[in-house]
């Protein structure tokens, strides 16, 4: 049996596409509805079988019993807005925005049956042409209940995410944005500002190492800079951590203090060997 | 025929082993002898036929027409000392450190036919267990002659590294360091930095992103804390740059000049995809 009768996605791009594929393939929903502000995004998500048809419109997500908002993080609200008056009470609204704290805020102030949701699934190859139905199997979804949020909801997008491959973890939205100010943002402001540092014609002397380190930095500037801009404090926070501890390595470099410079590299090294 | 009669390996570690195990397969040498500190990798780097015999001492590098360094750059210039009054005049003798200004001044001093070399083939996971024949397969290897150096040892160590599968360029030692400060040192300091920043507990909500990110940051702590003093002015200078081009992203983040950032992240974008 489905599990959803009548699903929206709003925003068919890597995740929205990739969403509607895990739906198909594994039958969890009965009909999958796509809406692009670019036409041309959902009739090729259609082609490629992630979604039954193309929604020409919003009111499109009258009767769904499921909407996702998987649009850029800047225009989630926007949308969530628009369809606000449109959507049944009954109809469970998600987003898969990459912060979570404004958007549950706004969101769950306009929209009865509102959960918040991260995948941590995403790609430097954003669009449509890279779904993949598979991306979820062993990610991390994260989930951001309110004492309001229907306990119903939360067990049914749970399983929803599980079916997709996911493991779900329920974080307050703000922990969330502190945790991914680190694992994710701060990643992405260093691997970013490493290509910029990096001489363009010293790239034919470059092994793996520049390589891996910074391959998040070929993802969108646009989607990265609203991520950057809608957790900024957090953002900022993580960065002075790091300053604070790049400081301390490149002193004991300047001091050619051997001892401690092995010893914050050990640090460091053991530390990674744990990362899985 | 073979390129070389008696091939001397002096560390038969990762680098030391894979070449060892190339120029086996390619029958590019009629023996290869593996020298190390510690006789148990040199036993190991027989069973796994990198080479041929285990010196026991470094008089076995008397007779030898190729004699390799591929010890941790510290005790390159020690065993190069060591071994100068041993080999023949005309025994060419290179090393596979991944720094080269300091070395190439202090060995082309002590050693009359001598060749630094820098495969860019290195891994986060280092020694003999991990040797792979095929690991300079379409990678650089950067050759650094000086105006003493004999013609005839370049062109032959140019095609040793060729027939390891390596496209070969040649630099003066300080060149090479300035250039591999920024493409290898300075991603290898943010790695170890930014794993140092994150907090454990926020692991379990790391996607690929802070994988990639750090994944050289496993790197042996003793291997690099000598590399960067080695190539310290370099790497510093790097580390500046670095942090200008920081401080100027954390500016428009904290000015919330979305502008200016989108600016920044796009320039980023677009170089790190000309980085194949």
């Amino acid at each position: 049996m489905s599990m959803f009768k009548k699903v929206v996605i709003i925003g068919t791009g890597l995740i929205g596409g990739s969403i509607g594929l895990g739906l198909k393939k594994r039958r969890l929903a009965k009909e999958v509805i796509g809406f692009s502000r670019r036409l041309k995004n959902a009739r090729l998500a259609k082609r490629l079988r992630a979604i039954d048809r193309v929604g020409s419109d919003l009111s499109v997500v009258q009767g769904a019993d499921l909407v996702i908002l998987a649009t850029p993080v800047d225009s989630i609200v926007s949308f969530a807005l628009k369809i606000s008056r449109l959507v049944d009470k009954k109809c469970i609204v998600i987003d898969v925005g990459s912060t979570k704290a404004a958007i549950v805020r706004k969101l769950s102030r306009v929209i009865p049956n509102f959960l918040g949701c991260h995948p941590l699934a995403g790609s430097e190859k954003k669009g449509i042409r890279q779904i993949n139905g598979e991306i979820f199997k062993n990610s991390i979804c994260v989930i951001t209940p309110i004492r309001s949020t229907a306990k119903s909801t939360v067990v049914k997008i749970k399983r929803l995410w599980q079916a997709l491959g996911a493991r779900v973890i329920a974080l307050p939205a703000k922990d969330h944005d502190r945790i991914l100010g680190f694992t994710s943002h701060l990643p992405h402001l260093l691997a970013f500002t490493l290509i910029d540092a990096v001489p363009r014609q010293f790239f034919p002397f470059s092994a793996s190492g520049l390589k891996d380190t910074t391959r998040i930095a070929a993802s969108d500037a646009g989607l990265w800079s609203e991520i950057f801009l809608s957790n900024r404090s957090n953002c900022l926070d993580a960065l002075a951590v790091f300053q604070t501890r790049l400081l301390a390595l490149q002193l004991a470099l300047r001091k050619q203090n051997k001892k401690l410079l092995i010893k914050i590299l050990q640090h460091a090294s053991q530390k990674r060997k744990i990362l899985k």
